[in-house]
């Protein structure tokens, strides 16, 4: 099976990238791509159409893809974005069902497509009402995919990813990449000061579970659009679970919200999704063993 | 009031111009345009980033976005139908917001949006599910102007256009002529064989109506998404009121039904639009009124 990959070398790329090497061709497009990842690499930009042309050149049987100009990132410069999140999306599927037949396609999408005014609990019938220009660009991407899967293009799956953690400490462009910091900070004893309060709720789930549900999306057959299972979190629990794994005190994280995170990332409702949980697509099970897991992935990372 | 207007060459286009330029200074922008129309004229295409920036430097106080690459021509070549129906879209509403200050933006959308597989009734909670190429890209245009509609960039307002008549006899691109050149034939005594069954059942609006509605948009404040009113016509109970009112046999239509064109423009089925009507949105009110208009607009444009 010949996949491609886009955002390859990026955080979830390259988890995914190490549960699929043994079984499948890969084929990996990012703009810096882990020289140890076996598979052909395709090093630049996706809008770019010889690199699209190259990296399709040898057949396509599925397409997952990743790559993204995120939320923060996707506010400060909404024209490049656009040129990345709808242009490229609409290039890197067309390219894919041109050198496929009927080719798997599986599009990171975002909970971001629900926007702030989420009803009080959000399900497979809540509909898209995106307020940051990312979700936006991730609901057209779904609308186009949909529309392809429904001709008979292409067999394509939407997922709503919730918050992944723990991304690099890095500037990643995410305005959500508190989720994250709180989990370095704990690790190495420092303080660390979070826009959202104690009693934020948050839809989180490790990088090793979203790369084993994408993984999994690969031959599931599941189309359409649908948000996976995510463990709902309070950050104030988050914290004392972290807290007591590393054991590092739980007060060297400190509040200061600011409304427009708080509304954004830390006032999910309750969450549903029988049709993502009848596709066999799964969350952590709980918060101890979230943590485990990602605190287990950034010892393996950066020992 | 300083409006810009796509496709003001266009059939509705010019419907609505000639409503307009008595009371508000007009920016027509098209390929082609009618000389005799008051207002500054830009032609040529609306992706061209020189045009776009003459046409708004004046500044914009509304956008009436009618311009599109229509059902046909876009199945015929998806990548340019892409640039002026996603991208252009983009490019326009981003001119207008730059140019104006929470501009109204009025987007002429299209029942394509909900495809083929359209429920018994189709209301204001029906999904979008666009099966061609063109009902995809105004789909993701309607997604565009809500998340801008709910950022506060604009007051943006997606039109849903049943079948407008009588549209030209020339070629447009549009799989839906028949329902036009239905009024050509008979009103010159021609046969005509059309590609839907004489049980089929559309949605339809004369030009004139449809003008009138757009008029209404720029100031009923409404925003969102809607299908406009629309007149539900049996096409054989069509083609008796024309033949009654021109004089000439219905005989003259013959019927070799395509299954394909059937059920995008022949099984409409029940529609109800509950928001529209509220904002004042209306219809023709009834068959014989629709084909009396038609046919006045007719005489007046070709004696």
């Amino acid at each position: 099976m010949r996949i491609v990959i886009t955002g390859a070398g990026g955080f979830v790329g390259r988890a995914l990238v190490e549960r699929l090497q043994a079984n499948a061709d890969l084929v990996l497009i990012d703009h810096v791509l882990d020289r140890a990842s076996s598979g052909e690499h395709h090093i630049g930009d996706l809008t770019n159409p010889e690199l699209l042309s190259a990296a399709f050149a040898g057949g396509c049987d599925a397409l997952l893809h990743l790559a993204t100009v995120p939320g923060g990132a996707a506010e400060a410069n909404p024209d490049a974005a656009w040129r990345v999140n709808v242009d490229g999306t609409m290039m890197l599927i067309d390219h894919a069902q041109r050198a496929g037949s009927c080719p798997r396609v599986v599009f990171a999408s975002s909970i971001a497509v629900f926007g702030e005014a989420m009803p009080s609990l959000v399900d497979d019938a809540c509909p898209l009402a995106p307020k940051l220009v990312y979700g936006a660009h991730k609901a057209m991407g779904e609308l186009w995919i949909d529309a392809l899967t429904r001709r008979g293009d292409i067999s394509g799956l939407s997922l709503r990813l919730p918050g992944i953690v723990a991304r690099p400490a890095a500037a990643s462009g995410m305005i959500s990449a508190f989720m994250s910091d709180v989990f370095h900070a704990l690790r190495a004893g420092e303080h660390l000061t979070v826009p959202v309060s104690a009693g934020a709720t948050m839809w989180l789930m490790s990088v090793d579970q979203v790369a084993m549900n994408l993984a999994h999306s690969l031959t599931n057959g599941a189309i359409g659009a649908m948000t996976l299972p995510a463990l709902q979190v309070r950050f104030a629990d988050l914290v004392a679970e972290i807290a007591g794994q590393t054991g590092h005190p739980a007060s060297l994280i400190q509040h200061a919200p600011q409304l427009s995170v708080e509304k954004a990332f830390g006032m999910l409702p309750e969450l549903r999704t029988p049709r993502a949980n009848e596709a066999g697509f799964a969350h952590d099970g709980d918060t101890a063993n979230l943590v485990a897991r990602v605190l287990a992935h950034l010892n393996q990372e950066q020992p």
